[in-house]
């Protein structure tokens, strides 16, 4: 996962006799694309026209869908360019420029305490950030790599004007559903056709990757460019301990149980079964992947090693008294924190994290009187998300065209309810003064019922009333916000200063001691921002079986069983006898992803596009915490799967003649 | 948890200057009632009342209610004897011997290799308790106490005609619901009344519990006689991580899991909100106790504690060279048995203890399969719980008249086939056999509507027509069970062959070992069997504040919201100026309890009945590991608190007549 600023290009040509150059690696980042959502993508034309996966754009497939036109069942193909329909949420960046400001930031905190250096690097930040963004069209955010001993400026081309091209049906996109995520041999078009707009017409796009015709070989050299959410790598046992025994376990038994209750949701029609379908998707996701980071976790091996490596490196930085006086105390810093961070976690998650929460409408609310709140004072005193620069992202959030369907915001939000008593207790006096004798079924159905924030206009006209608007309208949603959102920031301001603060300053002297020691020979963990990874088209063992690097066409019509998740969609089912069966499908590379990559285009050597990753293999849920390179493996669908099924299965030629053309 | 054949009077004396003699023993145990599902009672009158708690009888409440008759909300009274209703599946014992056998078993398995040994001792086991249970009135168990060093014969009067005699609403029985549960302070009347017939008769029962009018008094020494279900406070480390790496942690997510799906069922109505709430119920309660022992588990001192004692036992035994040639190699070959056991323990979960199948429909379609089965083999080559002297139990679980509702079975069902594939994977080849192209909810469906195993009828003609009545029926749900038996028995097998054997006969190494180093000065693990605990009315301190033992009547009034769970039912609304609100209402004790000691009495030293046990405080939770007695609570209804509310709430003049006479 290497930085574009430091790549090792000589490292791949020792290995691979090719030596990506400053123009390769150029056109590589700007034909490269973020998904703010939380997923990668790519350029693949002139005209701005975007690949990613079915999932990273199934929200906005959704949110376009009605009981009448159900694009996430059926599929969608825009015949014209006027039949594309805008993405109500979407943002789409292309990273443009890096700069290092470690030295403004290290200026600014200069001889102070954790929490006043926390305060103070935050408004640095904002003040780098907003003199960057010089107009809603460039977007910037400070960037701390290696746990902050790097803080870099990261300004990227911001487009919200993103609209859907093509998508397969769910069926195709997410074949094998549930059982076979996270898994391999695998059989899936999880892909999406987005195009970004600029001033109402096709963005022309400089750089773009043209996609492959024959998709990659074995043992190919790969590259993947795309944004790795995160990782931790780096962290400390003890924080690694708060993960195990507290976060990620709480989460499990979050998700699982949401899980149950959106199945059975699920059960109550046609239409509560579609609205409910995207959220159902994303927790059996998260589910599954904090399942196999728990694993990894609960794994006595990896603890001892990771125990191990911490003994080490500790050692190490004892050896040198320059470095032990500077950096020696900062293990036990970082547990002291931690065991806070255990205190207040809970209530963080639920009340500012919003577990407590599930509902479009009261995030619109929070939204609504946090702009409030937070507007009027100066830049670098607000909340993060709240900054200048961060105002486009917010204002098209409030101001999505997103549908919102009550029947679900009341399950869902009584539900999450629950959930936040039991977490606090029902003595808490937050929870207390929140439910009064009020059931957490009371508190949702008053307020779903009685606000007026499904409304886009509405939302609009209270966002520019201010506070005065918020107070005059009575909306019974605003008001359990505004009951919410003093204890929300209590909490989040002690995470803030006794956990946060702390964490920063201790991390970035151990990114510092970890430099010291053992140089800048490795990457930083992820953070969403844009990566470069090599690696190889290659399979692996498993159990002392060798499994094939590649799968083809004719695989998924053996594994259909014509029930979900194992059911073809009829257009491929009708296309079979066409399609030459013997086409590779999806394939596994060496190459380090995490969740985030979602989305990356995989290239060769020629930046042509042979892959579009859309998963990792089952032993790529340790990497949030080690790369196991003889294991771990990236899923991609291969670009001749691509060409083939636009041409033989969806006949979808404008598209196809738009690759072509390139 | 003594046993009362090796009761520590001595010790009682010493702290409290009472010394139990054997009369008083023996009118203890033969005043107590083990109810087989899973809960402790006693009798409360010569006329065979018998007093446990509301959720102990909660099955037999809601099977015997109806969309008419919900006794579950409206509580139940039978005015005359003959309003009393019998219990579908309710059996009652009373222990009337204990013998020790342990010499038997090890002749029978003596010089045996580990598989043949556990062969051998389950047809030992087999052959003793059919010796002793000379009819169907007399329930016989071996029980492995210390881990298998000792084998003790229990002989038991079996009652299987349980009758309901008197309930409370479930809003004052489970006051402050699931949020308040394994808390205190608490205000539960957790009660039941049943009442045990002979011949048609009520039970002439020679021992029972006067039930005290006053309570007990604060730092009151106190028994509780009852049946904890199980501990594994004698586990060793590997032993332990099983259980905290896949066992707990597995079994939390499906429970959470199934928690949601219930969660909504609910909200279908109000009779599927009837029929679901037994299983919510107790989903709730196995989720909130396996949170608190995995908590246990996750906690980095509590293992640090378990290694520390492990490695000081293993050096006592490793400086006798005696010891060690006998009993060293057991912690070694315990951990291979766990490795194994990790292997197998999904497939046998889901499989063979049913995971995969929540289903009554299912459960008697095994039964009958399995009837047909193993009656034919001798009775030592059967499956534990179809040998002779198990008979009764099977036939009453059978033939129970208690009602069956498709609309959930179909549900749950659905779900837990859709988990079951989940576990195994869609590849594996019992999974290909058991779906071939349907998907679960086609499987669960087929099988629930064409089934006729509700019919109780139906059922005994299955079983008494034994193989050919099966084949011929062509019931679906006998042709599932049927498609399943080969391999569940497979995975059992294994699961006996290569796991249960070793670590019986390494368990039994250690529980010599532990004798030889340690003395029997510590009673062994809970085995669901009568067990003896003494201890005093005492609060606690919680973050440095003192939690009083007692609550009152009157603070139930402050709690209530008007609100599930804190919603007080109607007649406590109207009775509450009849009432004295200062009457003691819960109390804590420093006994060592665990789940299959609610009901339990809490008795004094002259043997009356003070309170009556519902629950352990939330530091209980980690009481299947270790006894804190610092911390570790056991929570109890007062007997005052019983006497008040069924004279001024329930007018249940009956039942407090037949108390006062005794």
């Amino acid at each position: 996962m290497w930085t574009f600023n430091n790549f090792p290009a000589e490292k791949v040509r020792a290995k691979y006799g090719f030596s990506p150059d400053k123009a390769w690696l150029d056109k590589v980042r700007l034909s490269s694309v973020r998904l703010t959502e939380g997923c990668s993508a790519s350029f693949v034309s002139s005209e701005g026209l975007v690949l990613t996966n079915h999932h990273c754009a199934s929200t906005c497939i959704q949110q376009i869908s009605s009981a009448r036109k159900n694009y996430s069942a059926n599929g969608f193909y825009a015949r014209t360019e006027g039949e594309e329909v805008r993405c109500p949420e979407q943002e789409a960046n292309v990273l443009i420029g890096i700069t290092d400001v470690t030295s403004q930031l290290v200026e600014a905190t200069k001889g102070m305490a954790d929490k006043a250096a926390n305060d103070a690097r935050k408004a640095g930040i904002a003040r780098i950030e907003k003199a960057c963004a010089t107009s809603d069209r460039i977007r910037c955010e400070v960037v701390p790599l290696y746990g902050g001993g790097v803080y870099d400026l990261y300004k990227y081309q911001r487009y919200q004007d993103v609209r859907l091209v093509f998508a397969p049906e769910f069926d195709i996109a997410f074949f094998g559903g549930d059982p076979d995520n996270f898994m391999f041999p695998r059989y899936d078009l999880d892909l999406t056709f987005l195009r970004i707009y600029e001033n109402g017409k096709p963005l022309r796009t400089g750089h773009y990757f043209p996609v492959s015709r024959s998709g990659p070989k074995v043992e190919e050299l790969v590259f993947v460019s795309g944004n790795p959410g995160s990782t931790n790598r780096r962290n400390t046992v003890s924080m690694l301990e708060t993960q195990r025994d507290l976060i990620t376990f709480r989460k499990l038994l979050y998700l699982a149980e949401y899980r149950g209750l959106l199945t059975e949701f699920q059960t109550r029609g046609e239409e509560p079964k579609r609205i409910s379908q995207d959220a159902l998707f994303t927790v059996e996701n998260s589910l599954k992947a904090y399942t196999g980071e728990e694993e990894a976790l609960l794994d006595e091996r990896f603890f001892a090693r990771k125990r191990g490596e911490e003994r080490e490196f500790r050692k190490r930085v004892a050896d040198d008294p320059a470095l032990e006086r500077k950096y020696g105390k900062s293990w036990d810093e970082i547990a002291a924190a931690e065991e806070k961070h255990r205190q207040l976690w809970l209530a963080y998650q639920f009340v500012e994290k919003l577990y407590g929460f599930q509902s479009d409408l009261y995030r619109h609310a929070r939204r609504l009187v946090r702009m409030a709140g937070e507007y009027p004072k100066p830049n670098g005193e607000r909340l993060a998300e709240y900054t200048d620069a961060r105002r486009p992202e917010m204002r098209q959030a409030l101001l999505s065209a997103a549908p919102i369907y009550p029947e679900f915001e009341t399950e869902t939000l009584t539900w999450s309810l629950t959930k936040l008593r039991e977490a606090l207790g029902p003595d808490d006096p937050f929870i207390r003064k929140l439910f009064a004798d009020r059931s957490p079924r009371e508190v949702a159905t008053g307020a779903v019922r009685g606000t007026a924030l499904r409304d886009v206009a509405a939302r609009k006209k209270l966002m520019e009333g201010g506070k005065a608007a918020l107070g005059a309208s009575h909306d019974p949603m605003i008001e359990l916000a505004e009951l919410v959102d003093p204890y929300a920031r209590e909490i989040r301001k002690k995470m803030e200063d006794e956990v946060e603060s702390a964490l920063a300053i201790n991390e970035e002297n151990l990114a510092k001691a970890r430099f010291a020691v053992y140089g800048k020979s490795i990457y930083p963990d992820a953070t969403f921002t844009l990566r470069l990874t090599y690696g190889q088209v290659k399979g692996w063992e498993e159990r002392g079986r060798a499994v094939p690097p590649f799968t083809n066409l004719g695989g998924a019509f053996e594994r259909a069983t014509g029930r979900f998740p194992f059911a073809l969609p009829e257009s491929w089912l009708r296309a079979k006898s066409k399609l030459n069966l013997q086409t590779p499908f999806n394939f596994v590379t060496t190459n380090d992803i995490i969740g985030g990559n979602s989305g990356s285009p995989v290239i060769d050597r020629n930046a042509e596009l042979v892959g579009l990753i859309f998963d990792g293999n089952i032993h790529s849920l340790g990497g949030d915490y080690w790369f196991d390179s003889a294991l771990n493996r990236a899923v991609a669908v291969d670009s001749a799967a691509i060409l083939e099924a636009l041409d033989k299965v969806y006949g979808a030629g404008r598209v196809l003649e738009e690759l072509r053309r390139q």
